[in-house]
């Protein structure tokens, strides 16, 4: 079998994570970057491998499998998703939850204009957070989800305060409450308010002439993203934000807490947890696993938009049936 | 859509919580029961359901969409699983883990020859525990996977220990070592021998008359169960048998501990874990779970045989795509 050949559109923290991710397997090789800048500023981490003008994406059509599409859900896959879809089987990891219905509708219509796989909402929210959502509703009906996001940075929040005037740079933490953790993990069921399930923690390079205390309040009060949250506010230096905080860590926890039983007399506690070195470089490592399935599919004669939900697991796997189940079953 | 109609057989633990499952999911319902034993000896809790001869099953092949297979794999499930696949759609939980590739190649033909669906070895391990293992070594290829069982009850190892001379009953629990956990969780891939993930705690009920020294040597030292492991004996009546180890509970976890990054200088680790209050009521809903998917599968005109590997999420629950992309996602 020859290697899938993967092209990354979008070289950003999530492009260079697929870059990596691709080195990591052996089916797979990386068959081209495309990019928005001037293709001669970039150059791969891969020996070989060229970058090229997004414009002249179409003329690469025979030169690669599937594309994974490494840009932002707020203005580029929109775009880019529909589009390359009828040209390209793809991957995103299109992520604005209320907008899916309708993305996926756009993508599907291209796909199969196209009679391409898309495979849209890869990585682990949506992704594998979601498929463990849907095995644990499946097999335990009677229960809550719960999910945690955290110990993390999210880059939303992180922009959102970068925003405020006399802000220089920021990042901002997500962090899971402890005692609301172990509720749910006991099998309570609680009932949690926004605020008691998670906490924002910001640390801020202000401008020498900003205002320190109008800031924190401008960050506290945001709706949406920290007024419905406990929010602690630490001025640093920029030093400082590159010394301890220049990582992009993060993880979560799903809970599904179900009751069986002839009275319901019987709990059971299923927990999906994910502890990440780099938030970039694990969702770029499904981007890839999907990839292959995508890839996969197509071969197979399957056209259209597709989600984690509609792919069996062995087809995330470079192994035959057979292997699979004799060695992981 | 009219319910699905599922057949049980087999109606101990298993069954009886495949029954419980069946009244939390509204679009399946128990259509019979198929036992060995005098169908008149058996009353099902649900209302109204017939008890049949395992002997006549053949003459409901049009009550039932889907049979699930609530017998062991010792004996039962080697003969049951090929002969009942040729007639039915068929769900079973085939947990002898070297004998997988054997099983699978029989009911595979049976089941194509018959027109029909079956799906294999459904349960928490095999089942979810090894759905976990294969999107775990799929995400992240660089990597170990540790498995630990418990705490929880063994069946196997209580029933080895009731075959010794002198013993009236016995319960052993599965323990997880938490030094090794822990060690798996911080993600720094440890070596760890049989002994060092699991103990095992065994409470025996001793005819009065019996050598207990004798009967608590005989079980550390029995082979593959017991002698590979650290076990502790305690010597219990039957009153204290019945009062304070009459429950099935069981658990585990399932880790994926690897490395990405240009150096594998990044470290992430995985976690899939289960606190199961009953671990025969969680199996059969996992069970009905993959019972539905079962039926949709056959509905589309696939046929053969399958493995949890094989399905994709979606097909567990009764939800459509779109309900699923919208809510779940």
């Amino acid at each position: 079998m020859s290697k899938i050949r993967i092209g990354i559109v979008g070289y950003g923290n999530l492009g260079k994570g697929t870059e990596l991710a691709i080195r990591q397997t052996p089916d797979t090789e990386l068959a081209s970057i495309f990019t928005r800048r001037d293709p001669s500023s970039l150059e791969a981490l891969t020996e070989g491998v060229p970058v090229y003008s997004i414009n002249n994406i179409l003329e690469h059509k025979d030169d690669v499998d599937v594309l994974i599409l490494c840009g932002g859900s707020a203005t580029d896959l929109p775009v880019q998703g529909p589009e390359l879809a009828e040209n390209f089987n793809t991957i995103d990891s299109f992520d604005t939850h209320a907008k899916i219905p309708e993305y996926f509708a756009k993508v599907d219509a291209a796909a199969k204009k196209g009679g391409n796989v898309s495979i849209i909402s890869v990585g682990w929210d949506p992704g594998m957070f979601s498929v463990n959502r849907l095995y644990g509703t499946c097999i335990l009906p009677e229960g809550e989800n719960y999910t945690f996001w955290g110990k993390g940075v999210s880059q939303g929040h992180s922009d959102a305060i970068r925003r405020i005037d006399g802000v220089v740079d920021a990042r901002q933490y997500t962090i899971p409450v402890e005692k609301a953790v172990e509720a749910v993990r006991s099998g309570s069921n609680p009932q949690l308010t926004t605020r008691q399930k998670h906490t924002r923690e910001c640390f801020v390079v202000a401008k020498e002439s900003a205002d320190k205390a109008k800031i924190e309040a401008e960050i506290k009060n945001m709706p949406d993203y920290f007024a419905d949250y406990d929010t602690t506010v630490h001025f640093i230096s920029e030093e400082e934000l590159q010394r301890d905080h220049s990582g992009l860590p993060h993880g979560g926890f799903v809970i599904r807490s179900g009751k069986t039983g002839i009275n319901k007399e019987t709990s059971h506690v299923v927990e999906y947890s994910l502890k990440l070195g780099s938030n970039p470089e694990f969702t770029s490592s499904i981007l890839v696993a999907y990839a292959r399935a995508a890839v996969k599919l197509s071969r197979e004669g399957a056209i259209g938009a597709k989600t984690v939900f509609d792919i069996a697991p062995a087809y995330l796997s470079p192994k035959s049936a057979e292997e699979l189940r004799a060695e992981m079953l």
